[in-house]
């Protein structure tokens, strides 16, 4: 079963009409959370980044709805004790061209199985297509992902897991759907938004947390041999939380470094 | 009418399957362009582009499909002589996330009447979304089109028609939905494409044309001033042609400079 529009229906009934802007355009984004026993885990800061963005692109999403409950319903539905919850937003149906004119909004929300615990990652630095920082795609999941999906067939064709995609001249910005951090020594690094890294809810739960106790990220431009030299590298993102990557560029990372035990404890008791 | 996948149907009865990944993660492309007296105008490098990106995105289209005698029909069956016809190719209905996995392609071909020819637009230079250079939607027409579509919406809420975009580190890019030329004394500027700029059809044709006649395009990176201090400049696309600009942010240009005609003369003639 889906949510779309108000109504829970079967997956396989539900259908988009060809004018919708979300289709032809990319004219919308989305965001994908973990329900665990009911909840959303940090709907908090998704709804706070989903409402930013619909108040930049000036899509009049109804941001009082209670999602939370839908999605709760929506897994027990589907029997699901925890779920993958992905909410896509769309401008709806409108005029052709760029220009933008008055609509109602298509939301979108499915729940899913969660996908099994992620074995750590190979990543491989791809010279591939490049983030782009001060862009829409550097703030909110846009819907457009064709360059992170060209990356990762580009590092599944050198046997990797995931790519680590560069900033336009050539920085290390973040992994295909996940953010970075690495460790060196005693200091974690990780890129800051303005390489064109995605302004990701787990990386910012991360520096929030560190924050609070006094703790330091180094965020800055990063060459690529800055990874190359880490230590341990760990990928973040929403679903899979902190957890630190097996190989980098075909170099065995460790695993049980203390930091890379302080990020993941970190992140699973941030808010 | 519309034709979806093999089929003519009413606009209104094509629907998407919300699992298409297209309308999920803008995993597509599309080309825009004009049919006259039954023709495609410069099919061959619309072909040529999209070609490229299928194989780039690794997206299995039939692209032996005659897609001129399909749009040329549709155009008759919607009453129409001239047409804009859209072609929106996506990999079809797939798994969730950014792997790749089998799939068979969406193809969706459109033929709506063309706009009424376009004032000579007021453009208006926005600090807002970059062009991303290093980017697929650099080199081809990816349906991710969020940044445009603010840039747009920015120049329009200045009093605009279109938007100029700048290339990450500030230099002049494009249009919105349009490539940029512009005149100086007897120079002729266009914007080189590792700015960002989209890798136009009408540009090239320009470009050929012009290099075919032994007469030189400056192509580089050009800072702001070198805009703001043209005499005249040109929106050029698929749809509208070669174009003279009326106004740049307030300023108004001039419309009747030689080698504006020279362009547009090209334009006109060009393959």
């Amino acid at each position: 079963m889906i949510w779309l529009n108000g109504t829970m229906m079967e997956e396989g009934e539900a259908q988009i009409a060809i004018t919708d802007r979300g289709f032809l355009l990319g004219d919308g984004l989305f965001e994908t959370m973990r329900l665990e026993a009911g909840t959303l885990r940090r709907w908090d800061r998704h709804l706070a980044r989903l409402k930013d963005a619909v108040l930049t692109l000036g899509i009049p999403l109804d941001t009082t709805l209670d999602i939370p409950a839908i999605a709760a319903e929506l897994a027990r539905r589907n029997g699901l004790d925890s779920a993958l919850v992905r909410l896509t937003v769309t401008r709806g149906e409108g005029g052709r061209g760029i220009d933008v004119s008055a609509s109602v909004p298509t939301l979108l929300i499915t729940a899913a199985a969660l996908p099994a615990p992620l074995a750590p990652p190979r990543l491989i630095t791809i010279n591939g297509p490049r983030r782009a920082p001060l862009t829409l795609a550097a703030r909110y999941k846009m819907l457009g992902y064709g360059d992170n999906i060209l990356a990762r067939r580009m590092a599944r064709e050198r046997g990797g897991d995931m790519a680590v995609m560069l900033s336009p001249d050539g920085r290390i910005a973040c992994a295909d759907s996940a953010n970075l951090f690495w460790v060196t020594g005693r200091t974690v690094y990780t890129p800051s938004l303005d390489t064109g890294a995605l302004n990701g809810t787990t990386r910012a739960a991360i520096l929030d947390a560190f924050a609070a106790r006094g703790l330091h990220v180094e965020q800055d431009h990063f060459r690529q041999e800055s990874l190359a030299s880490a230590e341990a590298v760990l990928v973040t993102n929403a679903v899979i939380g902190a957890r630190p990557a097996g190989m980098l560029d075909g170099r065995r990372l460790k695993q049980d470094h203390a930091l890379v035990r302080l990020v993941c404890d970190i992140e699973r008791d941030a808010r």
